[in-house]
C-alpha cells in the first residue's frame, strides 16, 4: 500500500504561531492588579520567556503553557521586579525533573549574582543553566535559530538596560497543495520546490515555480522595550515592527518623575510607536499610584490610536 | 478643665487581636490554586510573618495588612518555597522609604546566601535588616517582647528545620471601668490596681483587688509546623496550644511519598493534634498533586474533627 504523505509536508498553517503571552505588567511595588514584569512569547511553540518577575513560574502556571517547551530567558536589566523570579523557576524545572538545557540571557553580572542562588538551592541539578551575559551598550544580536534573530535594543535606565527585537526570518514559499495535486508532484520534490524551483514532469513539461508555490508572508517582528527614559532614538531602531511592547509607567501629569526614576509615560510610548509606524503598540509597566491603567491607555490613545493595554493573562498575535 | 482620660487605660478590650493569615499555603511546585508558603501573625497589631515563599509580597499586599506593621521574619528551612519572597519583600520595603529595622530569624546560612542579593539588589538601603541565625537541633527561644515569646519546635526534614511556638505571656488584670468610676479611683492607681494592688480610698477604705479587675483571659498558644517527617514526639512539645498549624503535604494513599521527601499526611497531622489535645488544627502546604484539598480535610477532620483547611486570604483566630 503506498501512502500519500505529502500533506504533512504541505498542510502548515500559512501563519505560524507568534504571540506574546503577559504573565505579569506591573512595576516594583506590588498592587492587588499586577505581578512584576514577565512574558512568554510563543514562536512555533517554542516559548521564550522575556524578564521573570517575582510570581513568573505562578503565572506562567496559570497560563496553561508548558515547562518544557521553555528552552530561553531573556532578562532586559537587573532590577528585582524584572528578574527575581528565576530562583523559584528554576527550581520547579529542577523538581519537574527537566534535563534540557535552560538558556538565560542577560547583562553582565547576572550569573555571579544568581549561580549561587541556584546552587545553593539545587543541590542537585537535573538540567544544565547556561548564561550568556551581554554588553546593553550596543544592539547585538544574541540568539539565532532557523526561523528567529534575537538583538538587544540599548535602552537608557538607571543601570545597564535593554530591550529586545525579535524577528522572524524570511519563510520559504508555501505550496499550494491543489496544484500539486493536479501536477501529481512526488513527496521528494517538495522541499526543492519550497525553496523555489520548477518542477518537471516525467513527461519533460516544466511547471514553472509561481504555478506552485505562494510567497511566505513576511516575517513579523516583535520590539519589548524595557524600563527607560523616553528615548526618541529608539523609534529608528523599532521601525515598522509589527507589535511594539514599551513601558508606560506614568501618566503624562508625573513626567517629571518619570524622567527623574528614567522611565516614560504612556504618551512618549505612544509617540515612538508613532515615530516608528509600528503597526500596533502594547503598553505595560504600570506605576503602582494608578488604580486605573486607563489614564496610561487613554493618554497614549491620543496619540498612536491602536494602542493596547497590557493585562495579566492576556495574549496577543504579533 | 480636668480631662477623664481613665478610659484609654481602660478599654483594651479583653480580646486583643492575635490571629494568623495565610498568604499562601501550596508546596514547592506551582498551582493555579495556591502560592508557597507565608504566613502573617497578627499579634496587638505587631506582624510577625512566618516564611517567605514567592509572592508573599503580593500576598502580603492583597491582604491589607501594613508593610509598616512588619518587623520581624521567621523563616522555618531554607527550601525556596518558604524564602524566595525574601528579595521581592526587602526590596520594597526599601522603595517604600522604611528606616525601622527589619528582623530575619532563619537557620544558619541564610545571611550568607541572602545578604549578597539584598544588597545586590538595593544599592542603597534606607533601613538594615539584621539576621539572627540558629540551631534547628534544639528548641532555643528566638524572640521576646512585653507580650510574646517566640521558641523554634525542632523538626526533621532533608534539612536543617524547625517550627516556631508563639506564646502570650500572662497578661495583667483588667480593670472593670464600672467599679473604678463608681469609687472614683484617680488615674493615677490604675497601673498599679492591674497589676495586683488594692484601692484604698482617701477616706482610707481599703477596695480590695478582686473588686476592682478581673483576671486576663489565658495566654494563647500558636504553634506552626512547618515541613517535617511524622514525628510523633512533637505532639509533647505543642501539648494544649490554640491553634496548630500542621504541614499536610499528602493524602494517606500517598504515605510512602510522604516518608521517602520527609513530609506528613493530613491524618498524620491530625494524630499529632489529637495527641497533643489542641484546641484547633489548621492544615497547608499541600501538594500540588490535589486538585481539591478536600481529602485532605477528610482524612484528618476523621481523627481530629475540629480541622480547618488552610486557603490564601484566610485569617484565623488564635
Amino acid at each position: 500500500m503506498q501512502v500519500d504523505n505529502r500533506h504533512f509536508l504541505i498542510c502548515d498553517p500559512y501563519m505560524e504561531k507568534f504571540e506574546v503571552n503577559i504573565l505579569g505588567c506591573g512595576s516594583a511595588l506590588p498592587t492587588t492588579r499586577h505581578f512584576p514584569t514577565s512574558q512568554v512569547l510563543n514562536v512555533r511553540d517554542k516559548l521564550f520567556m522575556i524578564d521573570c518577575g517575582e510570581g513568573a513560574q505562578l503565572q506562567f502556571r496559570k497560563s496553561r503553557l508548558k515547562f518544557s517547551r521553555l528552552n530561553r530567558i531573556f532578562i532586559s536589566h537587573l532590577h528585582g521586579d524584572h528578574c527575581f523570579g528565576l530562583p523559584g523557576l528554576v527550581s520547579t524545572l529542577n523538581l519537574l525533573g527537566r534535563t534540557a538545557e535552560l538558556h538565560i540571557h542577560a547583562p553582565r553580572g547576572a550569573e555571579e549574582i544568581f549561580a549561587p542562588v541556584f546552587s545553593f538551592f539545587n543541590r542537585q541539578m537535573s538540567y544544565p543553566v547556561l548564561f550568556h551575559e551581554f554588553d546593553t551598550k550596543e544592539a547585538v544580536q544574541v540568539y539565532e535559530d532557523r526561523s528567529l534573530t534575537v538583538t538587544t535594543l540599548p535602552l537608557r535606565h538607571r543601570m545597564p538596560c535593554c530591550g529586545f527585537l525579535f524577528a522572524e526570518k524570511q519563510g520559504a514559499n508555501h505550496i499550494v497543495r491543489e496544484q500539486v495535486d493536479f501536477y501529481q508532484v512526488p513527496v521528494y520534490e517538495l522541499n526543492r520546490i519550497k525553496n523555489g524551483a520548477d518542477y518537471v514532469t516525467p513527461e519533460g513539461q516544466t511547471i514553472p515555480n509561481a504555478l506552485l508555490t505562494v510567497p511566505p508572508p513576511p516575517p513579523r517582528r516583535y520590539a519589548y522595550c524595557s524600563d527607560t527614559l523616553y528615548l526618541p532614538s529608539l523609534a529608528e531602531q523599532v521601525k515598522g515592527v509589527d507589535l511594539l511592547f514599551h513601558e508606560a509607567t506614568f501618566a503624562e501629569a508625573d513626567a517629571a518623575r518619570a524622567r527623574e526614576t528614567f522611565h516614560t509615560t504612556a504618551s512618549q510610548a505612544a509617540r515612538i510607536a508613532s515615530d516608528a509606524g509600528v503597526k500596533r503598540l502594547l503598553i505595560g509597566h504600570f506605576s503602582a499610584r494608578y488604580e486605573e491603567a486607563e489614564i496610561l491607555l487613554h493618554e497614549a490613545a491620543a496619540i498612536f490610536p491602536n494602542t493596547t493595554l497590557a493585562s495579566e493573562m492576556l495574549c496577543v498575535p504579533v
